[in-house]
């Protein structure tokens, strides 16, 4: 048996970490430590569980706790780990069913804590009535209450991808659904005027949007409101995640971008031989070029390749991310990477932007849709620093990766105008909406 | 009136850098030669015409004469340029209504006389029942023979692009389609193994694929083949095209890959002043580093920006073309990029593939289809040479675009995996396939 590694966490960042240090060492012996009882779960399937489109919940397990332990990873769920001792490489684990605590020792250390739903202190947020989304325990439960008769009446609190998707999927059960947000638009990823068509495509299907409407409280099913309580069998938060770093600052290890575990390229924290992956864990921003925390299951997915291979002795190193995210409301796709307007601004960048509307397919073809492409391109240098999509038609929003490539080479508009595209009448225009907003900017 | 520009022809190549001329330098006086009867139509939507997908040949005009006109283009329909005096900067132009030749100077030329379907001399290849398929004439005819319940026995000559999309569109009608081709494969542009998917999606849809099989000749309503006749009350050649290139040829100007007329990176001939854009021009492959001749109205479009804004007195270049292409067979989407395994060896490169068939998008998610993407890499330096998809589901085609954006900028394998794509479960993978791909060739 060779060296020990012990992974903290059982999803994609922990145990994504686990499986491929193990494919590029077989001699390790690996543990993982996991608080609640599932491993390997897409918590981003879990709004189009709720909203009925996936039948079961297993299927959302990418793979069971067996599955890993038949490839060699000692996975022990429902225990907490509570410390851990860097100069003695000893854990302490609490077995939390059987309420007892122990050491487990450790060569390498993997931090793969995830992150959590966002609780602000409000009054009432720990009622019964008022859920966070991120467990396939969590998706049962709203599962029930979803196709539930006696929950017709559901407020989702913020407007991001975990709100709008939420929104969705309990409208799909015909509830009567309110999305309260506290700022200025939906999607404070997106800027305002690209926002501002998500939310028509909301109040299209039936989705009420209450912008700058702050949440003061809950009380006896009712969000207290400004301006009214609103009366509710439901509340879901979507008010983003905040990183699961606690037992990481409290090994004295450092932290980053919203308290985010502090890696480097190969992802090793500040500690030797403490690596990090996954939604606990800071990315480092390739256009603004600042340390990011984007909860992602594709980031994580990446992370772990990265910090796999390098625990498994190899030599590899994650670049960073720009932000790229694409969801859904209904028809309406929307997609965007690198900065938005606020954040290249944020970001000291001199830049300028196009907005075009274009469709999703040569216009004389059946069923073409308005598409809206937004590019912003730093003034001098013409370089791509954002791009944002919003528009129906299927495969649509997938589009934002031509120009999420395009800026992570750092392409100029010009660039991508002359870029060799696909066409054909039923997939684009002959200009594709990506190209037509580039000649814009020139 | 400034000086004056004549451009011969009247589709994206020739009138679209008329129309980019005029917008760079408005004094321009502009004259244009359309030896047919339209301008500025869509022949890559002719399928879909005859495929009865689109109501309207109308809408395949992307602008008419006379909207030309309105712009300041002179145009003249059924004129054909029968000659160039490049010294006296004259040319001769024929009148074919009035059957009457003329002479008009020019400043500068442009040759945008585009590309005519392939017809090999073969016994009967004129008769009445063998179509070609390049202008809104030949739609219209091949439209009225398509919903004619006369016409229930099609064969297509080649299955390239518009043999399969020509097969489709007649067995939309109801007819019963052959494919007859003389390779042992379909798409060409393909690898084989690829390329079998796309026959196995036309025979599931009832399309009748014979390869191997040369066509030698037609004749009363058969078409003759070794092996026994096929009977057809139609013929559609799909063999491909040749530019029009005998103008240039015949006025002393430089002619490039299979024919097509040598331009610089300004889109210049060989002759100053004298220009050439489209589907009868030459394309610099970024790839193999080569001359080819692609007949598309992308390169064709962007071709013609870069002429206009050269001949409006900017200075503009045209990088090249990397051959990216996609279709369909019904739900079955197919695009690629780059070089496929047989172009990479002509180019002399040393290469390693990979195949994997993921889906297109999360697999939990309903009505995953399967999707199969190819990537080519050079071997020594993992730097990525070409790729291929074909699958189900929406969106699936146009998912080339990344592979092409990563080739365009000489991305390796490596850096492929780690590029920030776009997830969510109805869109992808949270490993996109492309990227999957990726990860088998490291």
């Amino acid at each position: 048996m060779g060296s020990r590694l012990v992974v903290v966490g059982g999803n994609a960042g922990a145990m994504g970490t686990a499986a491929q240090a193990l494919r590029a060492d077989p001699s390790l012996e690996v543990i993982a430590f996991e608080r609640g009882g599932w491993t390997s779960s897409a918590a981003c399937g879990i709004p189009f569980f709720v909203g009925g489109e996936i039948d079961s919940l297993d299927s959302l397990v990418a793979r069971t706790p067996e599955e890993h332990r038949r490839r060699g990873i000692d996975v022990r769920l429902r225990h907490e780990v509570t410390a851990v001792d860097l100069d003695r490489r000893v854990l302490e684990a609490r077995d939390l069913e059987n309420a007892r605590t122990y050491e487990t020792g450790f060569d390498q250390l993997v931090l793969g804590t995830g992150a959590r739903p966002l609780r602000p202190p409000l009054p009432g947020i720990d009622a019964a009535f008022v859920h966070g989304v991120q467990t396939l325990d969590d998706a049962e439960v709203l599962f029930r209450k979803a196709e539930n008769q006696d929950c017709r009446r559901v407020v989702v609190v913020g407007g991001g991808y975990i709100g709008l998707e939420m929104a969705e999927a309990f409208k799909r059960w015909g509830a009567s659904v309110i999305v309260v947000e506290a700022g200025d638009q939906v999607m404070r990823s997106l800027d305002p005027e690209m926002a501002a068509f998500v939310s028509e495509a909301m109040e299209r299907i039936g989705i009420e949007v209450r912008l700058g409407t702050h949440v003061n409280g809950f009380d006896d099913h009712r969000v207290i409101v400004e301006g009214g309580d609103l009366p509710a069998d439901l509340v879901v938060l979507g008010l983003g995640v905040t990183p699961n770093s606690e037992l990481a600052r409290d090994t004295g290890i450092e932290l980053g971008a919203r308290n985010a575990i502090k890696v480097d390229r190969r992802q090793q924290t500040s500690a030797a031989g403490v690596w990090s992956a996954g939604d606990c864990c800071e990315s480092y921003h390739l256009v603004s070029e600042r340390g990011v925390h984007i909860a992602l299951g594709t980031v994580a997915n990446r992370q772990a390749r990265v910090a796999g291979l390098n625990i498994g002795g190899g030599r590899a190193e994650f670049p960073g991310v720009i932000g790229t995210a694409i969801t859904r409301v209904c028809e309406t796709e929307i997609g965007r990477t690198g900065l938005s307007e606020p954040e290249a601004t944020e970001a000291g960048f001199d830049f300028e932007s196009a907005r075009i509307i274009s469709t999703n397919h040569a216009g004389y073809y059946p069923d073409a849709r308005p598409i809206v492409v937004k590019l912003i391109v730093e003034r001098a240098t013409r370089r791509l620093l954002g791009g944002q999509i919003v528009g129906g038609g299927p495969g649509v929003a997938k589009r934002i990766d031509v120009v999420a490539t395009a800026i992570w080479n750092r392409m100029t508009a010009e660039e991508l105008v002359n870029l060799d595209l696909s066409y054909a009448p039923p997939f684009s225009p002959v200009w594709d909406p990506v190209q037509t907003a580039a000649r814009q900017l020139l």
